[in-house]
């Protein structure tokens, strides 16, 4: 059984903290412009279904690194025999002949799942649909890791568009599974998915605190005095149960975590614009912020986040693109096998309860692809519940 | 002059077995994970005019396999000069100065041997229009000595869109050349040129045996009593002449070769979809098929090949997907040289007939390039015929 | 600060010199089959938002005969994150992370330049909108230098559209820097800029001669005797003073510089299309051309240089093409630092003047990227003239 990494579910705390092990010492070798060839004669093939700036050139350029070779589908959708109606899992089976290792990004939801399915070889998601973006949270996390020296107990703002944003749906749970505290601020239209925040619920046992905006005004202090926030462990809990304090103090964050705003969801109406401004993130705002809070984004990035913070040291985004390289050479390799590295890295097992109906979101790979079983796991603690094994949205079963 | 490979007619049997043999010895070093470095510093361009997986990608796997290096160009039609005019031949007599072989994919027929014309670097036709698709037949030819141990006196039928699919214009000389013996089951509108069935009888002595489809409730047995079909080897002759029996019994054959429906030529009529389902394979066809028969696709496949013998083991397409790579290995190696195989492998002579008109295929290569003489070749054995030099369309001359 | 190459201005002649010799070196060892190990290890990116054939493959195929390996995008402007919306500046700071060489073609004039502004890694610019084409002018230079053995005294003639080809407006400074003459045939609407003209005149203290088309009636003795052209050094710029003589003889020259025709822009109208007819290059004219005059051509061509000449020993362009290769192979070498050849390869430095306004250019890059400071340079010996530092548009302003 080949390795496969299509969520970031299907990596531990302790094997995430082995691929960044990895990083560190390839990073040190990079830096000292060593050669490093773990993985000569092998093949990676990047099959791109969707645009990629960083994903991909930062895959190609983390194969060559380590003396591998790459064939580049840049353009799968138009340029392959998907522009013929060749289903995914034909590409797949075809492909897995002619490369050691598949990045494969598309614009299904579940498609990276079906994929690991039906390949013999390794298959890494670069992103499928709005579901989940794992490598692009491993970058996330090592970034945390690299600049703040520890995960556990970071207080982490995720701020813009939470609902369509893959990559927030990627790292919510990697935060969970290190143990930093998850605060989102967001308008409601771009409130984390449900389905996201029960899983972190039963799968992590964590819980997200949801704000609507910033507040520069406000400082951490004016928080404590009102809701006596500091007081215990138990008092977090109040202040999203009372849900009386809307804004939270800006103050209050180790990192910020800004993700795109899809203009073409939002332009059109005013009161969409005014939930746009309510979480810009720019230079007045950042005033207000701690000295060693960082501010990331996994870009590319619109007007949410100002250019005009580019030369504060408390932006990291350029850094966290560029730890795209070591962090995916780590990865490749392992997957390889050419580290001694054993890491797990299976996608987790279905319960396999085959239902009679298709999964209900429009954009999974079960509603594109012929051939394929609707499989569903049942949700642990929620009656008549189930997951689509393939995109994890959850649909209750009439009984 | 160097070495092109714009046609299957171009290789003699003989040739084709040596490359047979070198990808043998190449399949067995690879499954062993052996290195084979015989192109190491050479370069191979890819240049696609139109979407491909398998062929771009299989030669790209190929290439690296031998050691060499690829520059890549998956979409030449709309980022190369071509999308400011540039003539094909322009585009070749600079190419061949940034790479030492050249794999030319283009929309054109005859766009392959114009491109071999003019240069002085090989060029390997990865598909020119509804032409030919030569090195899928090598890879079509191998699956059928791989996996049946023999080509000569087989039984193949060919089904699906045998008109527009240009594998199979290629295939069937291939087959003639080592003595397989050629059905066609296809509904009339989807049946074999005219012109490649000609070609097969004056150049290789063959006559395909045409049927309108498979048909599952007869055995071989009944038409062995029916048509006396295997009395003598004149009596298979009877079978066309008469026009009697037009289904034609599955278990008759050791090899299927289904290919794709063209979708947009067949949607809309009735008639057109009932066409369709007559040559539709899947397993309740293949439950009367002979044990050892084997069922090819070039792929793509469409509806007409059943996701549901995926698993049957006499379904060989992805194998046939996956010798790509030492097939081509072998092709590329000693095309450049790298071997001491020293296989004829040039472009037969034109006998230089300019006729004033223009070929009359449409699609031809030399309607849409300004610069190319419309050579003609005299049709043997046919008056006043000749045949396209670059599109193999024959035209009648008024005399 | 890394090297990079934005504008032909960028270098001096004895810059451009030692890139030529180490190309000659590398153009030996090529025809030898040398192996030639120069850049190994080193990633480069080609990164182009608009089509190309010579360039980028010429680029890649460069890079890999240097040993180097490369990422790949051939269409980022619909492939990368460009397509949702990624700022020029924000590409580049990512890119910067996966690459030691970035070669970028951009549709926007001065794009180049912003590029370089913000880059860790060396920037080629593979041509920026209708403003540069600084490595197509090295291609152009070194053509001439090897071919006629030497730049400094040629009759050079550019025709067809000087306007809007970005490769004529580097070429004219590399050609002043070199000390040929300049003549420009072309009708009036494809005439060079005028600020190109200009800044000729100020920074290299060089008059371009101006005709509207050639006569191939003319003999430059007729010349000769109609204007005394050839009486003294002085007497050459009467030509254009007088602008009386229009036509000029072919044989006149030792280069001839056709460009590409924008079809687009010319069809249409019946004036526009004999204005095309007048700088048509074809067997015709080349008649009356000297035997040593040569034939140059950035390609793609269209109808301005005729087929009918190809196999004329004057045709230069298809060797100007291939000479793409060591040229591209002399400059990646140096600016990677991997020869002893220490160049000056600097961007020229802003003035700084910030104008209240944009530039006026509507095609320059500062009108499409929204975090750009609008900088200026004061044109010498111009009042109240200003440069653009992206784009070279010269801009009047008001006091």
């Amino acid at each position: 059984m080949p390795k496969h990494l299509v969520s970031i579910n299907d990596l531990s705390k302790a094997s995430i903290e082995k691929i960044f092990d990895l990083a560190d010492k390839i990073d040190e070798k990079l830096q000292k412009k060593e050669p490093i060839d773990l993985c000569k004669d092998k093949i990676m093939a990047t099959m791109f279904y969707e645009p990629s700036t960083r994903t991909r050139m930062s895959f190609e350029s983390a194969m060559y690194r380590l003396g591998g070779k790459v064939i580049s589908s840049a353009d799968t959708k138009s340029t392959s025999s998907a522009a013929k109606g060749e289903s995914l899992i034909d590409t797949i089976k075809v492909i897995q002949h002619y490369a050691d290792l598949v990045i494969l990004r598309h614009f299904n939801d579940g498609s990276a799942k079906l994929a690991a399915e039906n390949s013999l070889v390794p298959i890494i998601s670069g992103g499928d649909g709005s579901h989940e973006h794992p490598t692009q949270t491993l970058c996330d996390l090592y970034t945390l890791r690299r600049e703040k020296g520890k995960i556990k107990g970071l207080n982490i703002a995720l701020c813009g568009d939470l609902r369509y944003g893959r990559t927030v749906h990627s790292l919510v749970y990697g935060l969970a599974k290190f143990g930093a505290t998850i605060f989102t601020v967001a308008p409601d239209d771009f409130a984390l998915p449900e389905h996201v925040e029960r899983r972190l619920k039963l799968a992590y046992n964590t819980e997200v605190k949801k704000f609507k905006k910033f507040d520069e005004h406000l400082s951490a202090t004016d928080v404590l005095f009102m809701k006596n926030l500091k007081k215990s462990k138990g008092a977090k809990e109040e202040l999203i149960s009372e849900n009386l304090f809307q804004p939270i103090p800006i103050e209050y964050f180790d990192a910020i975590y800004v993700t795109r705003i899809q203009m073409e969801r939002i332009e059109g109406t005013k009161s969409r614009h005014e939930s746009l401004m309510s979480y810009l993130v720019n230079k007045e705002l950042l005033e207000k912020a701690k000295n060693d809070t960082i501010v990331l984004h996994p870009l590319p990035r619109r007007s949410e986040l100002s250019y005009d913070i580019d030369k504060d040291k408390r932006a990291a985004y350029f850094k966290q693109a560029a730890y795209g390289v070591p962090v995916r050479m780590a990865l490749i390799a392992i997957m390889l096998g050419a580290t001694d590295d054993n890491i797990k890295m299976n996608i987790e097992k279905s319960d396999d309860h085959f239902l009679e109906d298709k999964c209900s979101n429009h954009n999974c790979i079960t509603q594109e692809e012929e051939n394929v079983q609707h499989k569903f796991d049942k949700v642990e603690g929620a009656d008549n519940t189930y997951r689509c094994y393939y995109c994890d949205l959850e649909k209750i079963v009439k009984v």
